[in-house]
């Protein structure tokens, strides 16, 4: 099934960008450091989050039909909520970074933590940070947690 | 016949990256000042180009071709070349610079700037300097010359 | 102007299907008079409508919207309605039709003429009649009617 | 890994026609039997090949290129060739077929038979067969042969 799959992610993502975002994260890897590019990430989430509020939401199910239907809306994926005792489990799979170049998976899932903090605080968690606990795998999936993480 | 083309443009833009690239712009401009922001997309149009080499072109109408083709495999509109006595007229239409937002329109043409400086330089130009000399218009068209202009 | 549109309806039509719709078309016209044609892509256009219902209209208004939320979601342009004395109005734009080739333009609009149809009796129009009163023209619009016409 | 497969799956087919393709499935299905409908996707993919003509290719690696590079264009999916003592295998795989109805899956791979079995005579097969050998499966896998079948 692993040829499928490449050939399915591979070609998810829109021709129009890959090459110009691609480029641009060149660039940025040769002038700013990995914790700036991961900063620099998280606020571009925070805008984009903030500029595509989710509606309020009464329960983890809501919540995830609010998340799926903003990531549809742009072919972002998808995402499955667990809750778990400690923390929210939140699992994002075909996330298209693979536009940016593979050696930037260590810093463009910086994107996805700083929309997911912006949205949830929104809804109430503000006391609660968001964080990647996954790198990016093969099967484009990240995993990130809601909890009582040092912001 | 302004609504069809305002509706074609806003479609031709891919809704992966919109959202995204808006929230990069605005990010940018809170932090860089406009000369840095058409320094950093012209150094980012100089890589993509490095990245997509053109083929030999021995003419003019190969060149177009040749250009043409790459614009074409990315969905980033189509570009028409006309021989000056003091320049090399180049004139692209439909680019999805939108998609930073028109705020950006400031700086973004600076990426084809810095993409058709690397290509024509490649292909013996490189005592030339391509300038933009017109504002995307509400056609989303540019207009570039190479020229003797100071680089 | 016509440069830049020619190119964005070309480009508008998804390259996944032009090909077997033309091949299709062409099969069709091989063995299917004009009006079987026609009548066969209403029939197909009903189909579409009735899977595809319509939310209920108070106002003209919510009706422009209502089918445009429709036309939206399948990349199929856009629609302007007016009321005029003896008729509805509807100019459909931008209807990705040149698929199939320009010489099913004879008979590929009644797939339009078959959605209105439906749609607009599901709201109550029951006793009036779609019908298609232009071509297929160079800015790929097309008008419709709903009125007392012979069905 | 099935749901990722099955999202991607569905998000590859171009919203543009599935409206359309699944109508008109449902109104052929209404109308026609289904070895008549077989022969119809048949006929189609005749067409679409002749339309659509393979450059000259010296082996299967070759061949099999040039097959990718006209999916490839189409969005189309990709296949794999492997000779085999009796026959040439061809294993089809993320071809759009589902935008036609799961239920017209029984006929519409007739289409890529007619595809397949037009490009290979012109290529100096014409004394052999194209035959569809497997179900469409859970991951758009398709299996043809090329060998002594009956026509």
């Amino acid at each position: 099934m692993v040829p499928i799959l490449s050939y399915l992610l591979e070609r998810q993502i829109s021709p129009q960008w890959r090459g110009l975002l691609t480029a641009l994260a060149e660039e940025f890897e040769a002038q700013i450091g990995q914790d700036e590019l991961r900063q620099l990430m998280y606020r571009v989430g925070c805008r984009f989050a903030t500029a595509h509020e989710l509606p309020p939401c009464a329960s983890t199910a809501d919540l995830a039909d609010a998340l799926n239907a903003r990531w549809q809306e742009a072919d972002w994926g998808y995402v499955e909520l667990s809750d778990e005792p400690e923390y929210l489990r939140i699992a994002h799979s075909c996330a298209p970074l693979q536009a940016f170049g593979s050696a930037a998976l260590s810093w463009t899932p910086a994107f996805l933590e700083g929309v997911y903090q912006t949205w949830l605080s929104a809804l109430g968690a503000d006391s609660l940070s968001v964080a990647q606990v996954s790198e990016f795998d093969e099967r484009a999936t990240l995993e990130f947690r809601l909890g009582r993480y040092p912001g």
